[in-house]
């Protein structure tokens, strides 16, 4: 057995994306500040999100459609035309968002390039997320990139197929144990998860603690000693 | 020589794509009929759907930002809210509509399917496109989906080199000269032209009339015809 290609998530793994969120989220709460208690407006958003999830996918402007539905609701329809006008800033903003990458990403990734095919595999809007790998420069390093509108076993199977030797030659690292690390080791795949300071709650999942094929990493840094170490 | 891939662009292609997209306007006009009249309207959600391009790409959720920001901009930042509400259902419902394939597109792709590789080249929301291939029921006609940000020769030159034997083998066809027919030209391919009834101003281009690699067609019905005769 040998390993010939890594698969890596991007948002929160190669760069903040959870955090610029959250920050959207709590310039909202202060903007709706006197219409509703921020634990409230966390809620409904949640629910909102949830509702719009089908429809709208993964990524900034469903979440600015969301933010302004939420604003809707809690306005008894009648919302302030700054607020609107705010939020459609806001998504404005995190489209335009400088990217950089996490620290000790640049390095990890120049240092498992050489040797094995890195394939970048995300979800996320196109258009935003291949702006953002232009942005990040780590765009040179990947020998395919692959956004996805789902995360699951078939996806993995099918992009390590494609772009490697199959999932059982594969490694997946990501933040996520839902969408990176639990799919690919279904698939076969083996799957490091590197967990980032904050996790979306669609995201949570048990760690598949024992899991031969698994390892928890602190950072991305340990990533090319643990891929080198698995033959 | 000899033709191995067809590749066939998704919205006003198979299925209505823009006629939507302008019901959608018209009911916003309508929406907006005491705040502005139709032509200005036009011009001005024209105007700011130019400037979103490049940050939302093409796709339902940008338009529906785009119109959020056109009845705030008309209505001096303050839109009563049940405009706001119902560009959110028309977004929605964007979504959510159902796609049927255009007259003769079935009959023709199981035609090409007998004898050349298909691929589905479009560009859009990432889910939404493949909510709408799935739910067109010719998912299984294509043996690859490439869902891209934009639609250059460079593009065509990689998805039918990824998918088939290389541009030089292969024919692109749609109902945009700018982005089907140009861009494959351009790339060493064979295009051909189906015009839909309504094309967005955005995708006007002058017909490569002449070019040997070119060819208009009236219908779908004429393409698998045409494929052949290439050899």
């Amino acid at each position: 057995m040998r390993i010939t290609t890594v698969g890596l998530d991007a948002d929160d793994t190669l760069w903040h994306n959870e955090t610029i969120f959250r920050l959207t989220q709590a310039r909202f709460r202060d903007l709706m500040a006197e219409v509703a208690a921020p634990e409230v407006l966390d809620e409904r958003l949640a629910a909102v999100e949830r509702r719009n999830l089908a429809l709208y996918g993964y990524g900034v402007k469903g979440f600015t459609l969301s933010l302004i539905e939420t604003a809707m609701e809690l306005t008894g329809g009648e919302p302030p035309g700054r607020i609107i006008s705010d939020i459609l800033a806001s998504g404005r903003e995190m489209l335009a968002h400088p990217v950089e990458p996490l620290p000790g990403v640049e390095h990890a990734l120049a240092e498992l390039s050489d040797g094995y095919r890195l394939v970048l595999i995300t979800k996320g809007d196109l258009l935003h997320q291949e702006q953002k790998l232009a942005g990040s420069g780590l765009g040179d390093l990947f020998a395919a990139v692959e956004i996805v509108s789902e995360k699951d076993a078939s996806t993995y199977a099918r992009v390590f197929t494609r772009h490697g030797t199959g999932a059982a030659e594969a490694v997946m690292a990501g933040n996520s144990l839902r969408s990176d690390v639990l799919p690919a080791l279904e698939a076969g795949a083996f799957a490091a998860h590197i967990p980032y300071a904050v996790t979306w709650a669609h995201e949570l999942a048990e760690p598949p603690v024992g899991h031969p094929s698994f390892a928890e990493l602190a950072s991305i840094a340990d990533l090319p000693g643990w891929v080198r170490g698995l033959g």
